[in-house]
């Protein structure tokens, strides 16, 4: 197969649930020739709270999937299965296709301006007490003090409530716990915190900086493609979002993630 | 087999995660010389926001392991899954074991105190769509108007927070919502919400009763063991306890619902 063919192969990306598709907008933002195959695992919905070994067999039944439909990129677009699942997908697809994770690119960028700083993060359970991005920093050797602590109920809180004040009471319940004590950063560790960034600048008085993926995690895929050559050069023909277990209020929360209409398929793992 | 054989047979009761430990805890004190066999589905919790069909496809999973187990009664103890599951459990047991819910002996109990008048419900967004208490309540002409909310965040939230105050403000944003006032009762249609009881019952100033399942389903299993001349007069030789996928956490969370240390064991659905 030609590389050009090759190219308009789509890039697969998955999440617990619906809320990767922040990351997936930020990648159409910035790439729209790109055709996208988008996994919400609804019927495992949250993984926050599942095991390991569970994490990494849904990883690898929707990896399946995505060779299946021949991706060119698997992008896994959930904090928790990045912890999880990543290095065993990498060896599980090989050359097959190119496998990227949420954690990468942001970890990288830290030491250009938190040199010698300690910085906080937020997440689930599972992606808190992997340490994954304090072991990824630590190995940088920037001299980066780390903190964390998990938020658990956060990203559900923000699927129901949205924007409402309850949020931000949970938040405060959460980021006045002494391990985000002094920090001049904080790490939004998962797909749903962008929702509340404006909250959570706000707990800080915008004193500290706010950092999300999704925008440096598009970018990192855009240079990963030009760099294999595969930046598509055709207008995209398909977008499809598929999801392991269907109920009707996804349609309405999609809106909060993707800020627009998309059709929802059923599509059990 | 000889009746008094198929008594020592033991009971399976299973809830989307732990929460159906509080029904097994009440059931445990009443009947102590029952076995039983425990599944909690902790790889699909929760049920919450899970469609129908695939709380009916868990359900009979686990369902045909208590028969494998050769289970004399199964009792469904999450109201999720017996708003989703209950008829279509009773179809496929048919003779081979009794299938009860956590809905029916409570409804049954409401004309006695509550004949024309109106009490409200909290519980799933499952459990409220379906609408199913106030269908069966209905059923008994008995002039009840139920009104009912869904509460999707309060079962995760007591699991996550206990008796922490943010729970206080969780239960003021949901019991403050129109469709619950002015009522004289108030049914706990989840597992997890008598566990908060006190907290609710404060909310209403003690004014109105809180109605919490748990006893009267005890009583409701004990009653129908005993028509079918099934309940167990030898000393209780085995509580087992299974959840679909492990997480360390779990080991502390069984203590809020029980009281007590148990052993949990993997058995993957």
């Amino acid at each position: 197969m030609s590389v050009k063919n090759l190219a308009s192969h789509p890039i697969g990306i998955f999440d617990s649930g619906i809320g990767g598709l922040t990351v997936t907008r930020a990648l159409i933002n910035l790439l729209p020739n790109e055709n996208i195959l988008y996994f919400g695992d609804t019927a495992h919905h949250p993984y926050g709270e599942k095991s390991t070994a569970a994490i990494q067999s849904y990883s690898l039944k929707i990896a399946q999937l995505f060779l299946e439909k021949n991706c060119k990129l698997i992008l896994i677009a959930c904090n928790t299965a990045s912890s999880a699942a990543f290095e065993l997908l990498k060896d599980y697809v090989g050359e097959k296709a190119t496998v990227m994770n949420v954690i990468d690119p942001l970890v990288q960028q830290l030491p250009k301006k938190y040199a010698n700083k300690k910085i906080g993060l937020i997440g689930t359970k599972q992606t808190v007490n992997s340490n994954i991005y304090k072991k990824k920093v630590d190995q940088l050797n920037a001299g980066i003090h780390m903190t964390s602590y998990p938020t658990n109920l956060l990203a559900s809180a923000i699927e129901e409530f949205g924007n409402h004040e309850i949020v931000n009471d949970l938040l405060r319940v959460y980021l006045d716990h002494p391990s985000l004590k002094n920090i001049e950063a904080l790490i939004l560790a998962c797909t749903h915190y962008p929702i509340v960034k404006d909250k959570i600048a706000n707990f800080y008085q915008h004193k500290i900086d706010i950092i999300d993926s999704s925008d440096i995690v598009a970018e990192a895929v855009k240079v990963q493609l030009a760099a294999l050559n595969l930046l598509n050069t055709e207008p995209s023909v398909r977008k499809d979002f598929y999801i392991s277990d269907y109920i009707e209020s996804f349609v309405t929360s999609t809106k909060l993630f993707f800020d627009e209409d998309i059709q929802l398929e059923h599509y059990p793992l």
